[in-house]
């Protein structure tokens, strides 16, 4: 096999891709800083139960895995962000109050999660600690709207469902890890024969309250509809009035619900969102409470976020065109070169693209469009002029 | 061990240098950008025989491997960013002329460089292929200095040697590549003793040239010193030409020359460059030609280039004051909240932080400095005030 060849569902950015995908990663990261969200790094690489424990088998079978050469230790590959930012606020920053974090930057999955997906994302998300109150979800609903709508995607609906439904609806049942797999497939694929295959030896008021859940979904009706078919607990009723509320303050977006979805990670503990946009093939955005994920890091703090992948984000996002560039002559030495060397450098400061043609290239089709060149004026000075 | 403990050299980086490596992140990107510097993203993961064919014992020791689940082959994890540039310009763009490429992300070490060096660096580089002329190693010299001027680092020097003396001094002599690392270990700490031995059986010319070699450091007078002991082949003679006319051009940095210095790749083919500044324990910058890095993608192109740790430059570049953010109290519904929204939405469309104070959370210190507030002003309007 030729050695350029790369694995599958790994790829190389190209320049225009790239600066796009740079461009939005900026615009992204300005708007959670005016948030008040705080900039973190966690490291490429953990020891594997950092990573995983109390995090469900779909991140670990993400998660490609290898041998610290150091520690002999078994390491992971980050394929999510989410439970290494919850370690920073639980150990590291360990603040009373709420704290405000954010990041950008690679995962890596052993399989796409899609059939075009890529294994190499780059996540992008926030997350507010410490405060239970609805008041922070719908922060994060919003910070996620606004970071959408800073890069220029446009349509969006929200899509809102709770993980506290469902989870209320099996609980006491004792259905295992693997059966509860099944389970939230069958939910979100919205498949009746695998679900009432899966729910046969449940009590009947509960098959039928899955066999319902799988045809709510829509708009605002679908609140009014559950609470007329699903049982009356309190956490369902607490679920669909947040669902409610919430909702309401939803703002430059379409609101819809679908309260069986429960796809994507396993530590949601409460309200959850997708933002969707026509042109992507799935959520651009998943988001909700995860109240529990810091509780292996000792710290059990209310949470509540949303991450994205900026690669997927680039393909909805309108592309800004490429400014144009500056084309300037290659001069070596004495006063004339200084001159040039002083006026090129002047116009890089303003954020001007010069490129320089070397000796010998005069006639190559620039990569960057230059639209000027720096030239001689009739006064014998360095001047920018249009080609 | 806690779940917490991250492994050896892997660390996170907390919100306050996480702030400083974004902005040197961009201000690196942005000066290379103003040169046409083309940003290119290549993946972190690729099949073994791609990242390590042709580049030397070194980076295969310092890639961690693991097997792809789809496929059954070896992956490995990038831990230098430059053969996969160099794949890209040879193999994906396949340019006729002048291909002016860079890049920023993370690769990994299996172990440290260094004493105390993270296993995870943020690698900055930028490279020019299609010119065999030393104009573009001028270029990529003058680019590395004006990133670090970028960013503010101070009283630069720029090292300079040349990766064909040495090889000139040993070609013919049949040394394989576990003494030739010797070799150049010993060349690199100057340790006479070790050359000695490892050099006995060569004739008693080039046991005298390397002996002088260690001795070959220091400023200008290093050159002149190096045409008298140096044998004169035309390649030796060649490379301390290039050298005087290189050095003659590096601009607002001193030069000094070390001509025993093959530290880090192996694939460097010609000039070669260390850019220091006082603080930092090591290299900021290495750099030079390699002009063998695309052949084994089909392509043999002259290539020039350099790259940088931006987690190593973090530490001796001056950081930027925090900007101070204003507090907002948080409204629910009503046309105060609306009226409250637009206000904070228009400061943060102006660049600012605005932070909106959660109910319950008050009297919490906050982690943005914030020196400023919204409040109702005499007329009612929302209107920001000195705290």
């Amino acid at each position: 096999m030729s050695a350029w060849v790369l694995p599958d569902h790994i790829a190389d950015v190209l320049p225009s891709e790239a600066r796009h995908i740079e461009e939005l990663r900026r615009e992204l990261l300005d708007t959670a800083r005016g948030y008040g969200y705080e900039l973190v790094m966690p490291p490429m690489l953990e020891h594997l139960e950092s990573l995983l424990t109390g995090t469900g088998e779909a991140l670990d079978l993400q998660t490609f895995k290898l041998v610290d050469q150091l520690s002999g230790r078994m390491l992971g590959l980050r394929a999510d962000t989410t439970p290494q930012v919850a370690r920073i606020d639980a150990h590291l920053l360990n603040r009373q109050g709420i704290t405000r974090l954010c990041y950008c930057g690679p995962v890596l999955h052993t399989r796409p999660d899609r059939p075009h997906a890529t294994r190499e994302p780059l996540q992008f998300g926030a997350e507010i600690y410490g405060h239970a109150g609805l008041e922070a979800d719908v922060e994060a609903l919003q910070l996620a709207l606004d970071c959408l709508k800073a890069t220029k995607v446009e349509a969006l609906t929200v899509d809102m469902a709770d993980a506290r439904i469902v989870r209320s609806l099996l609980s006491g049942l004792g259905v295992d890890a693997a059966r509860l797999e099944r389970l939230h497939a069958a939910l979100a694929t919205k498949d009746a024969t695998e679900l009432a295959s899966l729910a046969k030896d449940f009590p009947a008021a509960t098959q039928q309250a899955l066999q319902a859940l799988i045809t709510l979904y829509g708009d605002a009706k679908v609140l009014a509809e559950a609470a007329k078919v699903l049982p009356r607990t309190p956490v369902i009723q607490q679920a669909l009035e947040q669902l409610q509320w919430l909702s309401g303050r939803v703002q430059g977006a379409r609101v819809t619900f679908d309260l069986a979805d429960l796809r994507g990670y396993a530590y949601y503990s409460g309200v959850r969102f997708g933002i969707y946009t026509p042109g992507a093939s799935d959520a651009l955005v998943r988001g909700g409470r995860y109240d529990e994920v810091g509780a292996v890091f000792g710290r059990n703090r209310p949470a509540v976020g949303f991450s994205l992948d900026v690669r997927e984000l680039v393909g909805v996002a309108a592309q800004r065109p490429l400014k144009a560039a500056i084309r300037a002559p290659w001069l070596d030495a004495g006063p004339d070169a200084a001159e040039l060397r002083t006026a090129i450098a002047g116009l890089r400061r303003e954020g001007e693209t010069v490129v320089c043609v070397l000796p010998g290239h005069e006639s190559e089709v620039d990569e960057f469009h230059c639209d000027r060149e720096l030239a001689r004026d009739a006064a014998g000075r360095w001047a920018v002029r249009a080609l």
